[in-house]
């Protein structure tokens, strides 16, 4: 890669990995097409124990955002509570009382979805169409994440590069990658093979890797959890996430990618591939530790993955709380 | 029932059905405990085909809220747009476009699960905790919907009321009970004949009762949708609720519950039973007619069902994206 | 006025009333450069008996918005109650206990200004800049509400046209007109002559035109007031609002035009030439009844106003709770 | 002052200030009852020049809320934007294109009055009534800022004790008390000598008290500006505060008194008399400097201020745009 060529790179990484068109004019779904009802049923057929896990963080105003681009934490507050309930003050009768809330959030506050409208290249969005014809003040009016309602469960596959590669980087701890840490096909060809036949990965699968950034950040306190420094996906990885044909891919980070990012003066370039050009469906600040330890003890890195986002119209991105059986 | 004694009969059946200390002093999950991992295996093994059917309604402005309870819909914003993007006033590097989007919304706006600090009977949460001690202005300090995270997934069962009895009712139509059509036991238990062995309820199941009161809300607007008249549940259907161990119900429409209730002068009374007496979890507004059609076609009424609420810290209920799987 | 051809119309007023370049190409004020301090000395000087008014209405969730545009009515809530404190939940030392809130609102979802950055005329704003070199989805960038900020105090004149035509139009009542009444300037004129050399208009003053629409919506309800049919400016003051050098007006109507429009097929064609040619502040839902009354009590139309917007950095209208001094 | 007893001092204090049946049982206005009509004609007598000044720091994203009680900055976005229109995404007619915007923010988040609600002494408000009658979570059914709608308009004082003692301390600076500072009624008087009789204060009058801590975080950057330590009121202010009858006091600090407080495990013990006890209106996070070097300027310390808070029915807080006129 030529570190001071990051729009060349993309471009040359967009018309490879393109799947503009693969699925008609009128596709909004991208690479959820690989996702069909045979990896659903491979995926279901995964659950041996019945154990379930949650792959969300937990969304309030203790969470990792700091402003950044207006992004802030979760704001709940209540309309009514149970204060008020015992002190009688509600107006209800026969002794009932109530409790309900609200909550104030941006769409990618937290565990979340990329929607195909979140990023674009040169002012294009996925499968070619202007950004401006896709996303207005008024949302996305065509790959809004409620198209993909339902469609989010298969079978889903963890790679914890972190516990493969983690000790042995300088700065990485047990577990750990350092930030700054690109993962590479080579990295993650290597962890699957550590890892075994459960980690294979191929067509319509639901791709998670654990970098172990987030597992530090519930160490040490925030900090640039989000929008910061962190080991991910290097943007080598563009053409092997294209050609694996995967589902979507979520990691424990912020952002999915390597950062700093591996160009001078970049931002984000793989984003720019894999949401535009494949239609690829990013996961990001995913909770995959209890699952990854679960999957050190039984040696099983496959499970039954059910991820569906929040389906608000015309939404970019939304939150999403995830879970995985074995 | 005695119309005008709604209290001493929510008294009388709290005391019949109360699971206060049933599992633990320190419990916060109620009937989840009932969903255990044999119940999700024997979940997991009903996925057959690989179907999936979104049972949420989307989120947004044109939602059933008319502000009933400062309950208004979704307002969602962008932060970032396409025309932005294209328009080049972003600032990005290397051609990268983005947008980014923000919700405010009540936690019960649309599809939703109610947790156990939505209701109190005479100032008293569930497992006999005090409503102060349990819900203030900073949210649900016990039972937050947070701490149902990862659980609820498992064996699902559609019960279609409106279809079995729908068209035989004054002011009901093919497949939707009329408004304050009481669903009892006997109308469940002769559902669940008509449906055939698939359609059995028992210990941990996800029960969904269909009324086609959403259907015909899609037809005819949303009129008073929330907050108004509905066929649900009878208050008679208490001790059966209790006594089949189900982990939650949920409904097509906004309350679970007959509208008009059964008692003179009264409010959701089934809610003051079930939530802080039962600890059972109820979910409101789900979509179940794309797969009640499904149901009717193969005959098969039990299914996967994944329906994790979005695990806001403190919240009192919260937004599902359930995904059935057959 | 060719009542099919708004475009000419328009195209032909801006052309007349354009402020483009009067104050200079960096100009962000508009006509409020016409409210001088020698206006501010005239205004306090209108202070004879210090009784004062308010001119906003309450914000809250009662409010006239109905959803359109997705502009909806406050949602105000609590982050701390007085049933918490009392209770004693919140943790403060030596007996201490607060409330909080938040709202969460349209910035004109009630009493208002516009600011320049509202309305644009084929993609352009005041003073000829391109529309989206202004107004992105950032803010507005260059003409914010906040530039206006200690600015809008001077004098003001209420020039009641509901008392003085209401009564005698079809449909309209004592001191109110009736929808679709359209206010030209002969009636502008006329009702000044009526009220007396006290309601004279000129260079700096802020001018209040009421049409009674508030008063009937209170006792009527809401309705359309948001949005619906309703007396007000006629396109044809667009001249007479410009030659005056007034530095804004405000009515007690959502829109400050009449409604429906006079030209068929169209949208608020006043605004398109008042704003970003004229640059002319435009105040909406202000409360105008109880100074109406007085100034028929006491027969003085003219007075003190402060009605500074909320700064809000980048809002293209912000509410205001003005405050009249006569 | 014994710094162990604060409960003890905050008791005496509120016996000897309070006003609870001062001006009826019913009354909800405290000290605004002394702002009567001859003070407003005294106020806008005192506009001479005309020249005015906004007293309101902007309402952004860039505020001074860390988060600490869920008080977060203002979240302005946009409905409709320049960009939009300029692209033609609108479907208006007539080429006219319009932008709209919404804010999600705490009441107190900036420049704002607190109400007579926000604080309680041992679970009672302002007046003797109980808190939990007066602040539940609908909000302020008694004393909600919208009853002082119209009424905070009068003679302004400002008392520069940032000027007068800051130089001389040591960790101030010119113009800037350090924080800790606590400002007794003896400095208070001192900066009245100073100032000359343009500066007395008495019956009425609303009282803004510079402290230069906002001078210094608009130079240093916020840190903990809003929560943290400052110079500010001294809780033996108290009898001062009481006996000049003012109407209100605001200062250029988050929480008008000094910080730390002057008593051991304390929390804003000023307030807890000033608030439910004396009933006085206290404005945080003014803006102040621009009119105070008007002051030191023309000598004159005096003007005519209007102060409307955003009449949000049932808030405990509201922001403000004040404008002082001299």
């Amino acid at each position: 890669m030529d570190r001071t060529d990051p729009e060349g790179a993309i471009a040359a990484a967009a018309k490879r990995c393109s799947n503009w068109g693969r699925w008609g004019a009128d596709d909004v779904l991208g690479t959820l097409n690989h996702l069909d009802e045979a990896k659903r049923r491979e995926g279901a057929a995964l659950v041996r124990r019945g154990a379930s896990f949650s792959l969300a963080q937990r969304f309030d105003a203790n969470g990792p955002q700091k402003g950044w681009r207006r992004r802030t934490n979760p704001v709940h507050t209540m309309l009514d509570t149970g204060t008020d309930a015992e002190r009688g003050t509600q107006g209800f009768p026969h002794g009932i009382g109530g409790a309900d809330d609200v909550i104030s959030m941006p769409l990618q506050a937290s565990t979340q979805w990329d929607g195909l409208g979140h990023i674009f290249d040169h002012g294009v969005a996925y499968n070619g169409r202007r950004a401006g014809d896709v996303v207005t003040s008024e949302g996305d009016r065509i790959t809004g994440i409620e198209t993909t309602a339902g469609l989010i469960a298969g079978r889903g596959v963890l790679l914890d590069v972190g516990r493969v590669f983690g000790a042995g980087q300088k700065g990485g701890a047990e577990g750990e990658l350092p930030d700054g840490f690109a993962i590479t096909p080579d990295h993650l060809e290597a962890t699957i093979a550590a890892h075994g036949d459960t980690a294979r990965v191929g067509r319509g699968d639901l791709l998670l890797v654990r970098t172990g950034r987030l597992t530090r950040a519930r160490r040490e306190g925030w900090g640039d959890y989000a929008g910061g420094d962190s080991a991910g996906l290097s943007f080598s990885t563009v053409d092997w996430l294209h050609g694996t044909e995967i589902a979507g891919v979520a990691t424990d980070t912020w952002g999915v990618e390597v950062r700093p990012n591996e160009f001078d003066n970049a931002f984000q370039p793989l984003h720019q591939v894999a949401i535009p050009h494949i239609g690829l469906f990013l996961g990001e600040m995913w909770d995959l530790d209890a699952l990854a330890d679960d999957c050190v003890a039984d040696g099983v890195h496959e499970f039954w993955l059910t991820a569906a986002p929040l389906p608000v119209t015309g939404a970019v991105g939304a939150p999403v709380a995830p879970i995985a059986v074995k």
